[in-house]
């Protein structure tokens, strides 16, 4: 890691677009549903309460015992699987779904999820929320073998080691190609009989399994199983594929044991403060890092203000844990405005605004506590730091409540490369500096573990998955570390 | 207030489309811009920060010296304004703006303003927050006299007193108008020369004036100044004609002097956080009533959950006075979400658990102090205490930070018939036996009188206008008082 | 009339668009329904079957006894009121409909007839083909006196007229208005009780009467009543107003008698060859015309080929009277494409090839007589002729089965300014040498008036309006005349 | 030919979609363009010129060295493919293209045509005409052996062939590909450095070669060439590989030679009559088919009249004969309006009137022969000829401009199943009652022959493929005789 003098952030393709939104982004959501008569509307709700891990495009499949059915669109759940007409045309008891935050520059149809494929022994559907690490050097071969792919997702990958494979049996065929690629990675996957979850060796991405009357339903968090009114049952286990027949619910472990690595980040940043992950309220998780960091680096100040959304339970936790007043110092603006007109120098950090205003009333002339849950290439922060001082805000304590994000995420997260990582190319000092803060913390490591129920963390075999923090990567990194450029996967260029 | 049966008034076309949004609504913002080179990009920036006073429809018109442009269109402003294309067409450095909730069953783009007439001395262009009170009477006796009306909406009675005064000048045309009309209004208009800004006699709605750079901007909230770096200069003062020309700014009071009445729903509910509205921070009132809710109706408890978002402020306010902690006990979905198939019974509430859910890990077997802004027809209030019960909660002590709505508004916001306001038609016992709550408390009239700094509210003649709690119309009732049925507009049938 | 060096053709805003359809173009056709359970649907057919009258935009106003219901659209008519729900908001048993061809550069949709109005006594609905000279001085006056207009076409006049007449009965403010206006007029108007038909006094646009079943309709060409199967009854006399009503049929002849000048061009190009136009089939004339044609300026050829598809009835009677062979030298391209981009130099005269394509095999090495039906700027025929030739023609006459087309119309038909008139700025022969042929021929004035039974043309005072011809204006161009500059009708900018 | 009692074969779909159009349609037009700056705008003019060949989809891929590119509508060429826009997302000097009328019920655009894959050796894009008659061998195979197929459609059948071969080279892959299909196939193929043309061992479908400047261009028909300025170079030959890369023309000849067999019906229907086929004019040829039926069976009549636009040729050749006068006795409408609501029983047969109108001025108390190129189920004809006496018709004389079509096509023509061929249900008599003709004649197999200068179809070895008229099917119908019951391609439904 290098500290040098800190010139202007380098700009990235994505810049853009999301730089009013400086966070990483979870890639995907996955649900299904096992034996309910209204499965693809089950499947839609439950999407939409997973929105916020993917709101590029949206697909669902089902199958009623004739025909697979297939819709997927790009943009939000609610503006194209809530009307009745849509629903209809996903008949059936069984479905998967699928929401998508697309890393590539455009996103196409032809990569949104579930994908479906005519296979020898019949239909098979498949979603996924993860990341293959040697995707590309299985595709390779596979194509090689005169398999032709229409997507650029891995997640096809998986379709054609399944359809390719020398075993007759779905299951076996899909142990078989569970057993050829490395990564992380949460499927559901559907055939004419079955409704199937894996989740990854060391359970890296999320997957609960829950019932509702007599239906089975998988979903990536617990707060899509509120929605539809299902009940919790488990936690689909790391390594564990999960098959539900008419036979009931049947566990295979096809991997050796391994402790788990779950991505500690869904706890800081991706899941909804209403889920449940790993046995621990996301909610009570963020407050308790609030307070951690309330601890670790305690400041006098005249009230705690939220970068909102996200920042707000940590906030909550640090005010109560400091004793200095919560206060709603940033107005948010929810009406979506993405893009406008910049009219001229008049307007300084239009972007920023579009989202946010300060509360100028109640922030002129204090002291604030800025919390906010990461910073990624710090674009954000720069321009919301602005804002308050332009409101008159006299100090501005800026505390993250995750650790200095310094490594890229392969494992199905979308982060900007390494050389945007703000934390990667500056100390903490200079990071304040050029934020404009008064003062700038980061929750430590161990603090972090703290807030989740650790002791520590343990450096040895970390209980979470943190190389985003660290650079410990579990999962052995294939295609990226074969590879001097990027690999070319298809010689069609992408519509944007 | 009678409890008795409720007799029926007439049926209100929008109660299933707002069933899971319970409060009365804002029905227009209007911008202005005059003397910027990008008046219409400055405008949709102003709407944009409005838009929380309409989100049905939004238009703009500009005029570049030779001709007005007018783009009106359905949807929010940051999906219809936010393109090069469309504000290139809107060329000029004068602009106004408006963004409209409908009350009618359908918006129809007939009645989407500002509106914009060639009259004999040029162009003119009107944008309206408000409701005139003798409409029907004036435009019954307009069509008598050969006028020809193309929408609906009141405000184009303006365009045709004006077109039909007997006056020669625009400024006498318009006050020769306001002379005719009775009713709660806030205009900006626009002709080839001059940006003018109203209020009616009493000041029932906002309008605010600023500067940025040469510019003069109106706007209905000071929140709309923020977002495009204008600094606030004045509130338009009730019944002040504020005319702004090559010969800047001149202020007329063509009606007699009269105490002001502002509407005190814009600070319980009606303007966004951040806005200052007659000197005062609304978040800051906000709060304060919520502080005057906990000394007035404490209750022990162990946290306080405001239904987010507009809840927030006061529960803010309720926690800090009342010691209890604060917590985030639901949870909002951001994504829009109105519409989906309901599937089954198996779904209780599903139109609430579209926006909310109950952070069920946190709020199991704990005494709540559940905080909102009012309760309307109590339809939701019913849905997210069933929700909260569903989740655990102990007990359930609701908090309103408004008093009882009693009454319909008839100055230009959308409210229910006063057979369905929940308050009409039940005691407060009832409505907490109804609502499914342990203990309900309103914030009683001197309570919030004392929260706006008043000592209490003066009976004779009182600070605000409060009719929707109290009844006292400082506005004669014209139209209302005249006609036994409704009377039909327009002979051609609304397209939904 | 000038006939100085041909120069290169004058380009015109409407230049491109209309390069390869170098026509006059009718404005508008027009069409009503009294007493029929599916007026909208039967106007909706009657409109398909005017389609040729004007193609870019048709609307439907339907009266069902309580309510008028309108629906306009942009486009023709079978993209937009051939679905059962369009015509299911337009209910009830009267109705009338518009299709319009715009004259100005991009048609608006508040341009789009049929215009409605609640006045006084009640809706109104008017849909007009044909043009009022004194629009303009009649609009002046109107808005001096406060009327607001909505729109820019001259058939909102008659409803400002209308609505402003002191007379109290429909009728007597119908009357009232048809005698403050002049020019060419087929108009169809709805009240709650009537069916109303207007022609103007000289009866320059068509209009016909007919009955199917118990209905009246009224349609501006019988094709329109051979689509729904209705019976020809009569045309509606020029200066004639058919008032049908529950009274049944009732003619009010308010103007003074004159001897009528229909349009001749209807005969030569506006009206489908399989209706009726004042007793005469228009496909009979045109082949009489094409036979007079072969008599006056006959020429030795090996085929006669029409230019399609308006030039094949004059073609079969050319061949039919002169002997040569009726060839399809030329073939239509039937499916749309007026706009594609031009992939460099290779291709000459794209445009007209998207269209039409020279029958290389047959036109090789022939002699070959071209007929066209008129000529107005040129632009086409200079392609066309080049393509005959490319394709090896040996010889080409060009015979146009219309006289030379110098003067424009003010009457309602869209005509290029003069200067822009192949035949105002060039003697035949130029026109010959420009467009490339061998021989050109027009016919005469005398031989058209022979096609259509007359002995000759009627020098005094002529049986046919054929100002485009000889610039004989029989109605007054009050407008025209009183203006040095056309007049601004409105400050608000169309949009394109 | 039987008249037994029709045993119910499969229902077709499309039957009420095409009620009014009761014609075979042919399924595609390919385009293909080598070393053109602007290759993407040429194919678009090229597909446009064959938009008659299919009008439900339409697809061009590029190459532009680097990548290739796809864009791929619903809809006719002219309103997908005319925009700069689109055509710039289509860059580089290669391009194939395709027209799509699609056989199944709804047209998917999985399914429209040029088809792309990347492959081993690069990418491979292909646009077919034809089809397969081992398709759902060939599929069932390689699903065994693992491909995925996207599509429905046999062309991907071919790239699965090529993916999978043993052979190493492009070429060698395609043949070995060839060798495993049977059918009709006229093909256009694009790598990296080729475009490739194939027609199969039989030549049934048609591809042409030309020339433009320096560029190669590939074409259904020659009026493909004529739009774009191409001169014709020569057909490719049956059976004939044709291959153009940097090295220039390279053709390849994979299969024993064989007597080829053109589609007949392309001369009498399927081609545009401005193309020159095998050698012959297209209207050549029907103009001879016109007067060899005038020859064939004579009847005494007033005049000659077609259906428009299809029968016109024929109609000019038989009036040419018979010297009875050709005249317009029906006009066609050619605005798009194939479905109305039908407002009550007062119109009869108003689909057809959309369309067609007769021209009753001309046709009454008149002896009418009626030219028309086939008669397929007779559904049209039955509509039409009641129209023809309606409107006064004396005697109706029907003569067809083909043989009887008994049987039908495997070939790549949309026909109905054989029990809806009307002459495969009943004779002559019988169809002429049906119909409700005076008379009614076919052109003979040998009078076909002859208009085609032949002397008489070669029973023993025929000239051209006939099989919808003589059964005689030359390819052999592997799929169609292996199976009992259609096979399904695909568990996933299609959506309409």
């Amino acid at each position: 890691m290098t500290h040098a003098a800190p010139p202007p952030v380098v700009p990235s393709s994505r810049a853009d677009a999301s730089l009013d939104d400086d966070h990483f982004h979870d890639e995907c959501g996955v649900f299904g549903v096992y034996n309910h008569p209204n499965a693809a509307a089950l499947t839609a709700l439950g999407l939409h309460a997973l929105q916020h891990r993917g709101q590029e495009a949206a697909g669902i499949v089902s199958y009623d015992e004739t025909h697979f059915h297939s819709h997927r669109a790009l943009g939000v759940v609610g503006d194209n699987f809530n009307s009745e007409d849509v629903i209809n045309q996903l008949p059936g008891t069984l479905a998967v779904g699928h929401v998508r935050y697309s890393t590539s520059g455009g996103t196409l149809l032809r990569n949104v999820q579930p994908l479906f494929a005519d296979l020898v022994f019949g239909g098979f559907a498949i979603a996924h929320n993860g990341n293959l690490t040697n995707a590309h050097t299985c595709r390779h071969e596979l194509v090689e073998n005169g398999c032709i792919f229409q997507s650029t997702s891995d997640t096809e990958t998986f379709l054609h080691l399944i359809a390719t494979s020398h075993y007759r049996k779905v299951l076996d065929r899909l142990t078989d190609a569970l057993n050829r690629v490395q990564g992380a990675y949460s499927l559901v996957a559907l055939t004419r009989r079955k409704l199937i979850g894996v989740r990854d060796p060391l359970g890296v991405r999320p997957l609960v399994l829950g019932r509702v009357g007599d239906a089975w339903v998988m979903a990536s968090e617990t707060c899509a199983l509120d929605i539809i009114g299902a009940d919790y049952v488990r936690d689909v286990e790391p390594g564990e594929i999960v098959v539900i027949s008419e036979d009931g619910l049947k566990s295979i472990k096809p991997f050796p044991p391994q402790k788990s690595r779950f991505c500690i980040f869904e706890h800081i940043y991706f899941a909804r403060p209403d889920s449940v992950m790993d046995g621990r309220s996301v909610y009570g998780v963020r407050k308790e890092i609030g307070a951690e960091l309330a601890r670790e680096s305690h400041v006098e100040a005249d009230m705690v203000v939220p970068v909102p959304d996200s920042g707000v339970p940590a906030a909550i936790g640090y005010a109560r844990q400091s004793g200095i007043p919560f206060e709603l110092g940033i107005i948010r603006n929810h009406y979506v405005g993405r893009t406008f007109i910049q009219p001229g120098d008049h307007i300084r950090h239009l972007g920023v605004k579009l989202k946010h205003n300060a509360n100028t009333a109640h922030v002129k002339g204090k002291r604030v506590v800025l919390v906010d849950d990461s910073i990624v290439r710090g674009t954000t922060s720069v321009k919301i730091v602005e804002m308050m001082r332009a409101a008159g805000a006299k100090e501005i304590h800026m505390r993250i409540s995750s650790p200095p994000t310094t490594h890229p995420c392969y494992y199905g997260i979308d982060t900007p490369d390494q050389d945007q990582l703000m934390a990667h190319k500056y100390s903490i000092a200079q990071m304040a500096a050029h934020i404009g803060v008064d003062t700038l913390a980061f929750i430590s490591h161990d603090g972090l573990y703290r807030a989740l129920g650790e002791e520590k963390r343990d450096a040895d075999c970390p209980q979470y998955c943190d190389a985003c923090f660290t650079g410990d990567y579990a999962i052995p990194l294939v295609d990226h570390n074969n590879l001097t450029e990027p690999q070319q996967l298809s010689l069609l260029a992408e519509k944007v």
